[in-house]
């Protein structure tokens, strides 16, 4: 067996709305920024301090799209878990490459610890 | 370095109310049990099946076992990431030792592949 | 998309030796008991302490179960990475029944934090 | 309680030699180049494939910096467990800054699907 390139699961705040669109196929994708910020704690002064800030892009696809869409704003506080790609990319401009760090979610939710949810189920079936 | 424990990110469903409590100090600390089924591909059906359920017991503490309390309802679809614990009891009913599977919450939410949410900040600063 | 069950790594020590066996099929299968200790700061003592510790069964198949049993020793220190299933099982004696943590490994190795390896390829074909 | 950074678990290739060195205070420090291919079950054509591959930066401190010298070489499968950061860095030449995603690890081992280890322990205590 071998493992389905890099699980990951990040906790971390939206810092762009959500963008959604279909595929020439009719399938619901959508996309947002997400900045993780790390703490760690600092011995010598006893406290937790927060160190660098990571940023990625989320994509979900079909129900995770639309529901991501009505749900997730700007600022709000996530967690996601799924398969991360470092994408190079080529700009436009012919500046040399990009990269980007891009998470495919599998699951995906307001993160609890900042705040409340009122949920709405709207997929049927076993959950 | 070393790792502090087994870090783990589930999906599932929550299989319980959330039941809630303060330790003596007046820390919240809230715990359900969550229901996570694996899915694989049947290569021969050609299908995606279900698989073994397993049960863990999650923990969240401070505020987010007051949010959990206020948002998670039995039968939402969560997923939950924190550090997991295989724990020993010792039964009152002089039956042998129990063995459960505990995760601290570090973050959780709704998942929003099942439905959508509404979000309510309750905790300030920055996310 | 789905979670295909409950994603977990973990740092520990091999508890047992490695069992060997073959299915009806001819299938290599493999596994051992897996021993792994949380560790966190204690703030008030400003040291490193050790917490509980958890039991796990660690599952192998095919090449890595062949692998498996030839390179790892009880008391080896090792990391593994695959899928988490909470198992219960009737005891033949009557007694309750059990409940086990079990890994089905998808990648398995020495941890290097504790000593080095001298690796030997045994598969071809890309890694 | 909140998550310190983006805990990540790769399996894929060492596609670099092991660069050691210490910094100034004396501590050691390595770090190699990590490639991680993606594998997904094509249903059509009904075999697994092979995707994109995603490169890393894997840094590794103190005794997991000095036993990595040792142990790992170009071309070697390696399983590793840590915090991911996506660092941008300028580059001195005037281009554009460039991004990078680093893997800090916490342990790092020969994965044992393609091969056999021979494990000598370095480091006394319990594991």
């Amino acid at each position: 067996m071998m493992m389905n390139g890099a699980m990951v699961t990040l906790v971390g705040v939206a810092v762009s709305q959500v963008r959604y669109s279909t595929t020439q196929g009719g399938v619901p994708v959508a996309h947002f920024r997400l900045a993780a910020t790390e703490r760690r704690f600092d011995r010598p002064r006893q406290v937790w301090v927060e160190g660098d800030t990571s940023f990625f892009t989320v994509w979900a696809w079909r129900s995770l799209a639309e529901n991501a869409l009505t749900s997730i704003g700007c600022g709000d506080p996530v967690l996601v878990t799924g398969r991360m790609r470092i994408r190079e990319w080529d700009r436009t401009d012919g500046r040399p490459k990009g990269v980007a760090a891009e998470i495919e979610a599998m699951a995906l939710g307001h993160d609890l610890v900042r705040g409340t949810t009122i949920f709405h189920r709207t997929v049927r079936g076993r959950p």
